[in-house]
């Protein structure tokens, strides 16, 4: 993720450019049509789970405690299914609510709530303040972004780095700016840098100074047990760190087993500070009188424990382990030592990122789609659709076979040599 | 439904007082625990659903164009779930929206999207209004009316009659009254009276002038096919009534398997003219990747079509007839001919409306709960918790046993009879 230059291949500038064109036209010629778009799991992870079809059953529908999961009630999910998920994130079975089967529908009710309703504690209606500001931290996960477009929350990209996001650009903004009422952070393997949030950033976060008192961290820990190496980076506990610091109601967080069991059929949960849930639990009572418990023993009667995810999740990361490597055997035999572009090798998650030179991101990916290789549209990992300096693409390997990466990541290195030298071209 | 008068036992009062607090101590002594608050199907009614559990497995986890269920994707639902329940709505499968597991959810999702971001056409937002009014067919849906009262949308009530709503007060105020954005209607099998909307309340509500252009009509149709009859009243199609009418953007039309499936894990749908669906979608796709299509797959594999689940509503009736004939048994035994209250034979739904004398359901309630018999609390059913002539008692009968409701209807009866005294001893 270091910068990166528009530098120019050791070979003459017009021979390099004639035979990259040649590789391009031989690809395109041979019609492919891949997609690396998606960060989606493939179907062999989703074969790991059908176990889940088949344990709630006639013999198998009742919770711990009698209760009969088939019916209506429990708004804030079964008891075994909080006690689960509160290890998943690191809290408290009461600091949990368990929701359908969407984590973003979690978290755009959260701020939909809170435009309307507030946060709690007597604060105003985000809707009646204009502006509404968020942070986001960029690179960043597209659909965050579009929740706070769709709803006319004001963004300010912030800087993502190895350790997570520019804390000194946060901690003099948030200190500064009451309209700032939230920042998205995926904190660890985030989307799509593959960074894990250092201990400093953590405890940054959660005890520097907020102008706006009802200021939140949405905390997605979408890929919290997402790990594609044996020893992964240690990532501090949010809720903790905001007690800690006095802020226990600054953090929400986010999970969900959709990359785990069934990534249309999982289950999503929030966590907070105990008057935090409360809050949300009173509100969250006129909406629904609970999400699908039935589903929710599925996952307890599979899964068992976090133990049981943690071993499942091992069985994900024996096939994407593959996919990973395919897209850096190739970048680095392909890219590397040219200093065109850098890109990212995570220890976990769904993505690679891949900067190319300032002002190549769009016709890479224009170019690339054109001979047969979807990726993602270049800008949409930043607020508003723009990168400022028009480099990022966000690489998702994990649908994909390694037989359409290695073509695919073949095509995303030509393309970015032959537009990176067209442009270096243009400028000189 | 027609209204009661305070009056007194043929018996002479004293002595029967006397009598009646008799039944009531020894009925109390038994120390018996009856609950009839809950709408909500029996174990037995779900049991009949059993097979859904296992019809989606290894085998069976596509739709018929290989859609894999078990990924993301499909924000309105599958083709097979859209095409069910657009005949269960009566609209086309373009017009339907299929939801999670609540239309509860999507209603209150409906109303706080409406809030925020209005319903399309360049309406305003409804929070930017004040104040926003519903009306409020009384007695009603208690959900309902706390959706509105957690949003603070003021509430009018408007009286229920065999046919439907008051519709003369309803057009004199929809003419008039710009604030008047909603108005709720569950039209068969009403919530708690038992009315099913007649052909002409539908048309008027389709066709009758409003002064807020974005007025809607909640078709909240929970009962549309839960018949305890062999021929049931027809029920006109208020969408078509509405195009016809020339308002095809003011009604949206909810529905669900709640109580056909699962109650905890049922489908829900909502349905509406293709320019409100694709308005509805377009601020849907921030909010979510889409609901659980395993669990659509399910239904639509178990039920097949709306035959299936027109067998499938028998079979309930076959269970549930017995407790509703339960009620009026006892019902008719006890209280015909005094002229102390009256009360619904319903031909479908989940409820018995029973009307006390003016001013006595609280009294009588908290009277039956003193003795061991929980009844849905009085005022429940109008706006505000408030019944204006206290007299309206919700009885759910559907989850209880038959050997349950005789004895709760026995005190129900004797509780009323002896406060219907009191007040009229007082009034004298």
């Amino acid at each position: 993720m270091s910068p990166t230059t528009l530098s120019t291949d050791p070979q003459k500038p017009e021979a390099l450019r004639k035979q990259l064109q040649e590789q391009y036209d031989t690809f395109k010629a041979r019609g492919r049509s891949l997609d690396l778009t998606r960060g989606k799991p493939c179907p062999e992870q989703l074969d790991l789970a059908m176990g889940m079809l088949s344990c709630v059953n006639v013999d198998h529908y009742k919770t711990r405690n009698g209760t009969d999961c088939r019916n209506y009630g429990g708004l804030d999910g079964i008891a075994e299914a909080k006690a689960l998920m509160a290890d998943f994130l690191e809290v408290a079975p009461d600091e949990v609510i368990i929701g359908g089967n969407s984590s973003l529908n979690l978290m755009y009710d959260t701020i939909l709530r809170a435009m309307v309703k507030g946060v709690g504690e007597q604060a105003p209606p985000w809707a009646s303040l204009s502006p509404v500001t968020f942070l986001c931290p960029s690179p960043g996960y597209d659909r965050h972004f579009h929740i706070c477009q769709n709803l006319g929350i004001r963004m300010i990209p912030i800087e993502m780095g190895p350790d997570g996001p520019d804390m000194d650009s946060i901690e003099a903004r948030v200190a500064d700016d009451e309209s700032i009422k939230g920042i998205w952070c995926v904190p660890r393997y985030s989307n799509p840098t593959g960074a894990v949030y250092s201990h400093e950033t953590v405890l940054r976060l959660a005890s520097m100074p907020a102008k706006a008192r009802d200021f939140r961290i949405f905390w997605d820990n979408a890929y919290a047990h997402h790990h594609l190496v044996e020893d992964p980076r240690p990532l501090a506990n949010i809720l903790n760190a905001c007690k800690q610091a006095g802020h226990p109601e600054r953090v929400y967080l986010f999970g969900s087993t959709s990359k785990i069991s069934f990534a249309g059929a999982g289950m999503a949960a929030m966590a907070a500070s105990r008057k935090n849930i409360a809050f949300v639990k009173k509100e969250m009572s006129f909406q629904s009188i609970g999400p699908d418990k039935l589903n929710q023993l599925r996952h307890v009667l599979f899964f068992k424990d976090m133990e049981g995810i943690r071993r499942h999740m091992q069985k994900h990361a024996e096939i994407l382990k593959p996919k990973f490597d395919a897209v850096e055997r190739v970048l680095a035999d392909r890219l590397a030592g040219k200093q065109i572009a850098t890109w990212s090798r995570p220890h976990g998650g769904y993505f690679v990122n891949f900067d190319a030179p300032d002002g190549c991101a769009r016709k890479i990916v224009k170019s690339a789609a054109d001979a047969g290789v979807k990726l993602t549209p270049a800008g949409a990992t930043y607020p508003y659709g723009q990168d400022p300096r028009d480099r990022n693409i966000r690489i998702a390997p994990t649908f994909a076979t390694v037989a359409e990466i290695e073509p695919a990541m073949e095509l995303l290195a030509i393309c970015t040599r032959l537009i990176a030298l067209e442009e270096a071209e243009k400028r000189r």
